[in-house]
């Protein structure tokens, strides 16, 4: 940093870039709101004062307020490219994104994470990361590739500023039991910050799992469970995000003297709803209506946030602070008038796209597919098969035993029965390996339905009633580089291309919302019920971490076994 | 750390070390005073819970509340071996302190900081330390030593744990005008906390002072100075110290909001008055008794401290944590009834006193002192002389024109006009400086006083009526390596020597107290009044960067001007 020219200008020796002045300063550091102007000189806040300006701006008495810190999201759950997503989130007040980028760490390994940074490198919004902690998420599965704690270690050289700490540490059974490779992560990232991931973990082993570093969390769904992580030290992050919505059950944690140890996240946010109702000044605005103050609220999405990852003279809007600000006309309702980051006034025009290089849109590797790929031997005689029955809106699934519909000793759909074939292809290695299975509660009546977004490890999963539209459905998906496409009768209904890593799309936000809606039209005339997201349900049916039952390429998962499972039960 | 054994503690599958059971944990990060039990392993937290364990502790419903870390003293105006001062400050439930030894690397330099770390290095009260950035603190005085950028950077390099940052930036004209040495110490300790100490700095200066690095401030003495510091982003230290009292005009800057940003430190502390009223324990009581939250100012005096220095899990009880804590009867009164530092109970037992070496009790080096060295030359026919003025109770000091007693063409001491004769003495390198002048307002009507404390650079200050007894006073001290004498009539009546650094006793702290009472008897023998502490004033006669007339071994220093100025005038 240019100390010198800085410290002149601070000193009003010399005039400075921009001056916005006649504002409110809503100041998280003082804790009030007082009248003021503001001085930046190279993207650099100097200080308030009435300085000399090359530019200035006059603030009409609105509120000036930081710029809004992005604690925990997953960017890929928008499903758009990273730069796209990133001029969105600017509009809605975000300066910075700590982001995990798990699920592209799942399907391309370092180089995924490389290229995310890359591409955001230059952006006006200053993306940071989180080092996925948990690639491949278990043994369950084939994912595309795996981190190991030298690998942690080297990228945090690698990029040192840029690559904060340590993601969401799902695997705590690996922190409880001392698994060296889980240690040895813990070990690379030791005096950054850990980002903890451990819902309904209590009591003992909650102690435990603290002391070993995670000093986060963003799992807790209810108050208790808040207030126990909170008392025993974590940060406290509050959730809400498109499926999982926390702020309402977990703002009674909040209190005068407990507040700077919490924050707000999104976690995962659909292009849709970032779209239609905002990021965190969404969530600053839901918090407000039901009574937290708004100084609070947006201590907890900026300072607190920049805090917890020691991000130094960020998130807030004093002297050595990066200038990232918004206008506000109202404080309440949290009413963007005009953004600044880096001290200018975000562009209305297009921050362009992401760069793509063949590694990254040529993301799906499927070995030979034949249709007796999708050919499940019926079981013996009077024996039941293992279906996974989905719950509308969640995304715990359960285990029905049923007797299954067979027709020449092989396992059929029966979509009378709601009971649709499940199949995931691995799609990392073209190693041709596909898990089947039986699913029940998707509402499938004709044709199939597939996606190359499958948790963790992101194979492509597919389910229909025929295995001739799911065949069409996987050859399709493999031939766009990945997507979701709904398939009916041979032909094509609704194909969304996901070409970056088979997980993002690189096109317009708004173009990204629409194809949504046709496809998930689509799926309904397919049969898929009103409510429940088709894709989203389909998409976490491979995550073998979340109870009960699930199918990986590999085959069916017991997830409280946390082992595999025969199909016939 | 041996995450094995705790993390086994933490699950509960081996017995803990220590279970403090049934209390009311004063809980600073969420905020709350909940019931539990807390267990502790091998000096650390492990958590809330009813461990099985070696040793178990009923707490009778008492409060259990973390230990107090202060922010910012100079260990050195206790008078008090640092080994014993921790243990006065221990037993007043403080765990942690960072200290900035200004004081002794002024006169023994870089040695004097690791003697300073050694001897405290395996204390149950943790001492750290701030580099002191100002050695020497003018060139209008000769210091023991001198502290490069360089030295700063390789003791950082040489205590990566215990020294944590820079010592208060007295120099802020230094940082306004980018003087180079200055601009290299910030530069050294990038990345580090960097202490600040800008008495009413503000506006444009304040903001160019804080952008080049300053995160704190503990000099505000006004509301409205250190809301103008709280606003634009310092930690703003509330300090109560013996001589400095800023607790009761700054406690209304405290809101809800912004608490996490302040922390209550003591600066300077005398020996009696922590022996009586106590340490951060006192300043706690004082702020509830005005109306602050007990909660509240236990966070000033803990978990706010420790985040301002980035002390990672220190200043809370939660899993770990260092296990410092203490045992409250009563919250609202915050009276102490056991400590814990490192899971252990205090001792009861000394811990003992500094070990020293000759370096530090031969630091008093004078050169060949004469009678002459006291000689004034008076003025030439009717001019007058600058005489320093105190003022009772302030260390600024006013100038007086005077006409001198004469005799025999020497300016004489005027005991019926209060002015006596002043000298400082060079005592680091034996050079034989010295410098002389008048001063009023001590009262001496009799005899000398002399002291090897002299803010900033620790010379040798004497001040008396009688030549002979000034060169006695000098003499004694010079024997004993350092002190307070009172010297009347050829007779020593009052000795305290301070052997170590010639600025601290090896004496036990009650001791040292009633020597200083003895000592201030002594004084007012000689006629100093009741409302001066002579000593104190007379320590500060000789800092040369406040207001207005001082008298270095260089000379007599106009601080307005900053330079050296004749005694005529």
């Amino acid at each position: 940093m240019p100390m010198n020219s800085l410290l002149h200008a601070a000193r009003g020796e010399t005039p400075v870039d921009l001056l916005v002045r006649n504002c409110q300063i809503v100041n998280v550091l003082s804790g009030e709101v007082h009248p003021g102007s503001v001085g930046v000189k190279n993207g650099v806040i100097v200080g308030f004062g009435e300085y000399e300006a090359l530019c200035v701006v006059d603030g009409h008495g609105r509120y000036l307020c930081p710029g809004l810190i992005e604690g925990h999201i997953h960017i890929e759950s928008t499903l758009l490219d990273p730069v796209r997503f990133a001029q969105v989130a600017a509009a809605h007040g975000t300066a910075l994104v700590v982001c995990d980028p798990h699920e592209l760490a799942n399907v391309m390994g370092l180089g995924g994470i490389r290229w995310l940074l890359e591409i955001t490198r230059d952006l006006p919004l200053d993306i940071r990361c989180m080092m996925p902690s948990c690639v491949p998420a278990t043994h369950l599965e084939t994912a595309g590739a795996a981190i190991s704690a030298h690998d942690i270690a080297d990228m945090f050289k690698e990029y040192p500023e840029r690559i904060l700490g340590l993601g969401e540490l799902m695997n705590y059974p690996g922190v409880l039991f001392q698994d060296p490779q889980v240690m040895g992560k813990l070990l690379a990232a030791s005096g950054r910050p850990v980002d903890g991931h451990a819902p309904g973990l209590s009591g003992f082993d909650l102690n435990a799992y603290i002391l070993a570093g995670p000093g986060s969390d963003h799992e807790a769904c209810h108050l208790e469970e808040a207030r126990e992580k909170l008392r025993a030290g974590l940060h406290v992050m509050i959730r809400e995000g498109s499926s999982e919505k926390n702020l309402f059950d977990l703002l009674p944690l909040i209190n005068e003297f407990n507040s700077q140890n919490c924050s707000l996240v999104t976690d995962d946010r659909h292009c849709d709803d970032l779209l239609r109702d905002g990021h965190l000044d969404h969530t600053i605005r839901l918090a407000v209506s039901q009574g937290l103050a708004p100084l609070r609220a947006i201590q907890m999405a900026s300072i607190n946030t920049a805090r917890y990852f020691g991000l130094s003279r960020r998130g807030a809007v004093a002297p050595g602070y990066r200038a990232d600000f918004v206008l506000l006309d109202d404080l309440e309702s949290f009413s963007i008038s005009e953004v600044y980051l880096g001290g200018r006034s975000i562009a209305p025009e297009s921050w362009g796209a992401a760069s793509t290089d063949h590694a990254v849109t040529a993301s799906v590797h499927l070995g030979d597919i034949e249709p007796c790929s999708l050919r499940i031997p019926a079981p013996p005689d009077g024996k039941t098969v293992r279906v996974i029955r989905t719950i509308p809106g969640q995304i715990v699934t359960e285990m029905d035993l049923v007797v299954p519909l067979v027709q020449d000793g092989l396992v059929m759909a029966d979509p009378e029965a709601d009971v649709a074939k499940l199949a995931v292809f691995e799609r990392h290695h073209g190693s041709g390996g596909v898990g089947l299975g039986l699913v029940r509660g998707l509402g499938l009546r004709a044709g199939a339905i597939a996606s190359t977004v499958g948790h963790d490890s992101h194979n492509l999963i597919v389910a229909g009633v025929s295995d001739s539209d799911m065949l069409l459905a996987v050859r399709a998906l493999a031939k766009c580089g990945g997507g979701f496409v709904c398939v009916r009768d041979g032909w094509v209904l609704n194909l969304v291309p996901l070409p970056l890593a088979g997980l993002m799309s690189d096109q317009e936000p708004a173009d990204v919302a629409a194809a949504l809606d046709h496809l998930n039209a689509s799926a309904r005339e397919l049969g898929c019920p009103e409510n429940i997201n088709p894709f989203m349900q389909l998409s976490f049916l491979s995550l073998p971490v979340i109870p009960r039952l699930r199918l990986t390429d590999k085959g069916l998962v017991d997830v409280e076994a946390f082992a595999q499972v025969s199909l016939y039960g």
